[in-house]
């Protein structure tokens, strides 16, 4: 049995983050749900003011995980400098910056989970935003797990598409969905395992 | 015998840069050598503008080579969203925006090789901005493979530390330097190879 922890999810608006959000409170976890529109907190990755009120707000915790950042999809000839920042500050930065500040109110031996995705490695048409953004933030994952103290611990978790976003099926042809059972058990691994500075993929 | 090519070198000013430029020019292609203090062409990769005057300015062209981009190397605890971006507008979209308007610049089947780092998998203290900058430039560089038209072709070199940087050497303890040859060969696969979507370790 785990021991009930006070868990941050940010990003709990979406498709991921509700799932597991519902899960881990039912769990008997403190789950604390973070969107632009959340009832709980609110705050927009996308702003370094906006995260750092989140955490005053928020106060001490033990594990953060974010299924949160967007990144923009769409033709290849729309892709250019202004269009490639939609996922440099929302998955890349957004993300980078939940840990980067989030490090001095993380409790000790606390945990960060960020998301990335198989685009890192498996690029499909009109991703290639996504790809960069995920290879960014498992660049980091890897480099922050050897400068985090206090025993704190980072990895990300990297699904194909999701299972109950069948929407994106035809955008990612031979991907095989990661289910939502498989998602659980990847974030699990990350919250209630050992392991940093793993790319943890569902 | 490789035809002779009109080669861009971007960072020509750098250790690799201007190793690569001397060996190409003398095995008889035409290199332009481009840097903030270039002879031939100066530009500041940070800047979509000067990108884009520096390619007015060359006209067509069949290679770009980029060993150019900074990253912020020094202590975790001075690591923040702020000094983050010397390796977001530096390595990482310098090196993307390369592409990105080069694209519309470059003949058919040219290609364009960009540097990334053994630091993208094998972290070490204090280059964390580096480790997220390849990362990203690494997944920028699959996914372009499969959108690049006209037989345009995109690649990454990933040495570990340089053979003529010793400055370096301590900060990578357990990385066999990557000497001069092994470094020209690796450009080489990618200039004159067939090759596309590929990390090069030399």
């Amino acid at each position: 049995m785990n021991t009930r922890k006070k868990i941050i999810i940010v990003g709990a608006s979406g498709t991921m983050g509700k799932f597991l959000a519902d899960l881990l409170e039912k769990e008997g976890h403190e789950v604390i749900r973070v969107s632009r529109t959340s009832k709980d907190v609110k705050a927009d990755t996308t702003s370094v003011k906006s995260i750092q009120e989140m955490f005053e707000k928020i106060g001490a915790f033990d594990a953060l995980v974010s299924t949160a950042g967007s990144t923009f999809v769409g033709p290849w000839k729309n892709l250019n400098d202004q269009t490639f920042r939609t996922g440099v500050e929302g998955k890349m930065m957004g993300q980078i910056n939940l840990v980067l500040i989030g490090q001095h109110y993380i409790n000790p031996k606390g945990s960060f989970t960020l998301i990335t995705g198989a685009l890192t490695h498996e690029p499909q048409i009109h991703f290639a935003n996504a790809s960069a953004a995920n290879g960014a933030v498992e660049g980091f994952v890897r480099a922050a797990a050897i400068e985090l103290q206090n025993g704190i611990r980072i990895n990300a978790v990297s699904p194909t598409v999701i299972e109950d976003s069948p929407q994106y099926f035809p955008f990612f042809p031979g991907e095989i969905p990661t289910t939502m059972k498989q998602l659980e058990f990847g974030f699990r691994k990350s919250l209630f395992g050992a392991v940093t500075g793993q790319i943890i993929k569902p």
